[in-house]
């Protein structure tokens, strides 16, 4: 007779103390397959329980398989197969990001924006009035694409910051670029060639070969990539940003733009992917026109983000797709639950909508205008000034440095590396070929603390006379 | 001489003005590649500007590449290649989903969670607290999978739901379980064959297929998927939900649980993706014990999501992955950011640590125990009733209704679609071999209007009576 000790005060529930007991006895060969099992009352009588307990004890044991029963034969103990032994596990990884990333005393290679210039009060009370406001629209799935409120107000944006013109229905929300490339794989197709900058952002490529597609590179020069590069990658689908491109700051002119959408109009299938990830911060002048909004034969898919924009906790981008894409998107890709949530979309359409975005965009535009001059200011004033130019077009938040010596690239950076610095070179996103030039160097300076530019230059110019004469 | 009437009074800076026409002419060709623009003195007399504002705008035009200068040759205009001819595009579709859906007068099959019982005002307060709260934490980027607090609060609500015992580190976040699958497609491989349920939830199929991996589909017996199919399948990857398989409502037993990790565990690379998407809400007694739970093997990646626990449009899932997967993940996935924002994150951190995920889960359980009684309560007393058996096992949100009719399935649901019933037919949920038996429907009762359900079982019986005897 099975006799288990049950504590009829414990938090357990008896019958769940039973099952376990059970369960246990069964898992581990103390009792076998096709055993009988003694009769609810007789075994509620030895435990000195309710019939009741015993029931649910086995209706969950008989739920859950290790029990079975017939009619007039009572229960019996489930046939289970082989029972697999326990094996070691290896230990679990930390998982690294946020704070756990190695601490540089100074990176200046740093990409992302700075948060503490984010509205945050703002946010938080378009996010209260959001929560207090319609509760059956935030409760209701939105459409694949985001809510129409978000769409509506990113195309008013578009419309009056880059005077694109923009049907709401061509707007894609997604949690982030990255996620949006995975379904712009799935929309283009995977039988296609994607092609990328190079020199240019390594994660792009690093998305691409994750999901298993031909991903090449076409070289730029000074007019961002270019057609014969392409040509050669034998590309279908070009990823570029024209605004500003990253490393180099190259921003394509009117003429290359026209060159791609040729390229693109040869054939039927090609397609150009603009990510215009910085544009918001171009210092002088507006905004250049975008590729999209030259493009006669929506063969351009537009791509931006509000994690850049914004703050790089708020994963919401977003793509235009030209009509026909669109459409195909709705046919085959509208089963996608959209992959932000209601609450986070609606308030960023009031930020939008109120005028807050543009305000802010302005704010940051003059913000980083400051810090590029002082980080010109810096450099001009630093040990590093006759052995330095800077190479850039007052646009985004990085430029290049490119400095005067004959030390290797590696070994300079080992030097800073040792010091706390993080100096980024231009071959460091050299994702193939290795044609770029040497010592050109990343100065980001969207999220640089001031104050220690002074120091870190003197310590870069320091490494630089410790090197062989050019 | 270029003469354009620009307007001094009106909101559009009068660079920008200025900017925009010289821009429209070289487009359309009125300007010609080479020809020589005036001096900025010149031009400014001419249109009564100033030189500033003539500089401006062929700065910008520079800029944009429409324009050049040389020293000494003052400004010309830019060759642009061949423009393209604009044409005529599709118009652009409607978006489909949310409000746009075609409204039933009665849907089911519904699958969606009743977002009114969500608990609006706890959810808004916590929410209210996280924006007050530590500022820098909500701003400062999560890593890759996801904020320690939420993977913390996480780990605990398995331990004590569901008693699984989980490293936090094991837990992965994303923004929904759609974007875990394909973040799962490129952990595992795309040269690994993935299984599913047939009968079984078509999205999963058709996601496997867009990411273009091989998916094909094993038959279900009473206990689950069948080892002997999964073996025909040839898979690597058996895609599984024992706690409550959608459509059947099969309860996997732990003897087909264990024939199923034997089998994981007889060819190294062997996963099994263990569904757990509404164990939260088995009616009767406690939920059964997860496979990842009686894994010693670490073949098991758990998966469950908040999208259904708690509304649809809270985009929150997470998989637990086995240690040696999650070092993978580590090692070539972790350039991904997370896709759920802080805000979100931190949110349902506080909501699973304050208890209120426990206390939300016992309500909804309630709720629908009640709700599923008022549908069996509505069946007996319908005129269906002699002619329908109910086919459950008093689990998650759905279940079968037997009829007894001649009628073929698809005759049955147009006359039921002309009254605006949408009743799915379990061959609905076949993905292939049409081996369902038929007769059988979807009663989903978690977003059902009671009230509107005599009257429903009245239209479906009276469809039954035109039919033909059975």
């Amino acid at each position: 007779m099975l006799t288990y000790a049950l504590q009829p005060d414990g938090r357990e529930p008896l019958y769940e103390q039973l099952c376990r007991h059970i369960r246990e006895d069964i898992r581990a060969g103390r009792l076998r397959a096709g055993e009988h099992l003694p009769s609810k009352r007789t075994l509620a009588e030895n435990l000195g329980v309710s019939s009741i307990t015993v029931e649910n004890a086995y209706e969950q044991l008989i739920s859950e398989g290790y029990v079975a029963s017939r009619p007039r034969r009572g229960y019996y103990v489930a046939a289970l197969g082989e029972l697999l032994p326990p094996s070691p596990v290896s230990p679990v990884p930390r998982v690294p990001g946020g704070p756990q990333r190695p601490a540089w005393w100074l990176d200046l290679s740093g990409n992302q924006t700075s948060p503490e210039r984010f509205p945050f009060s703002v946010w938080a009370r378009l996010m209260r009035e959001t929560i207090s406001g319609d509760s059956a629209a935030l409760l209701t799935p939105a459409p694949c694409s985001g809510v129409l409120a978000l769409r509506e107000a990113i195309a008013g944006h578009l419309r009056s910051f880059r005077g694109m013109s923009v049907h709401p229905d061509q707007i894609v929300v997604g949690a982030g670029t990255e996620y949006l490339y995975g379904l712009l794989i799935q929309l283009l197709g995977r039988g296609r060639v994607y092609c990328v900058e190079n020199p240019g952002y390594p994660k792009l490529a690093r998305i691409y070969r994750s999901h298993g597609v031909v991903c090449r590179c076409a070289a730029l020069d000074g007019q961002g990539m270019t057609v014969q590069g392409l040509r050669e990658s034998e590309a279908d689908v070009a990823h570029i940003s024209p605004a500003h491109h990253f490393p180099t700051g190259v921003i394509m002119p009117v003429s290359r733009r026209y060159e791609l959408l040729s390229w693109a109009g040869e054939r039927e299938g090609r397609v150009i992917i603009e990510d215009d990830y910085d544009s918001e911060f171009r210092l002088n002048g507006r905004p250049l026109p975008t590729l999209q909004s030259i493009d006669a034969g929506g063969r351009v898919i537009y791509m931006n983000t509000f994690s850049k924009s914004l703050a790089p906790t708020i994963r919401i981008s977003y793509m235009v797709l030209p009509p026909r894409l669109a459409e195909r998107y709705l046919a085959r890709l509208s089963f996608y639950a959209c992959t932000v949530s209601n609450f986070e979309q609606y308030t960023l359409a009031r930020f939008i909508r109120e005028g807050y975005f543009e305000k802010h965009i302005n704010r940051m535009r003059l913000f980083y205008a400051r810090r590029r001059q002082q980080v010109l200011d810096a450099l001009a004033e630093s040990p590093l000034a006759p052995r330095s130019r800077v190479e850039e077009a007052a646009s985004g938040l990085h430029f290049l440095l490119c400095l005067d010596t004959a030390l290797p690239d590696a070994a300079l950076q080992e030097r800073l590396r040792a010091q706390g610095i993080h100096l980024a070179s231009l071959s460091d996103y050299d994702l193939g070929g290795g044609g770029t030039p040497p010592h050109r160097f990343l100065i980001n300076y969207s999220n640089l603390p001031p104050e220690r530019l002074p120091e870190a230059l003197r310590r870069v110019a320091a490494c630089l006379e410790e090197a062989p004469a050019p």
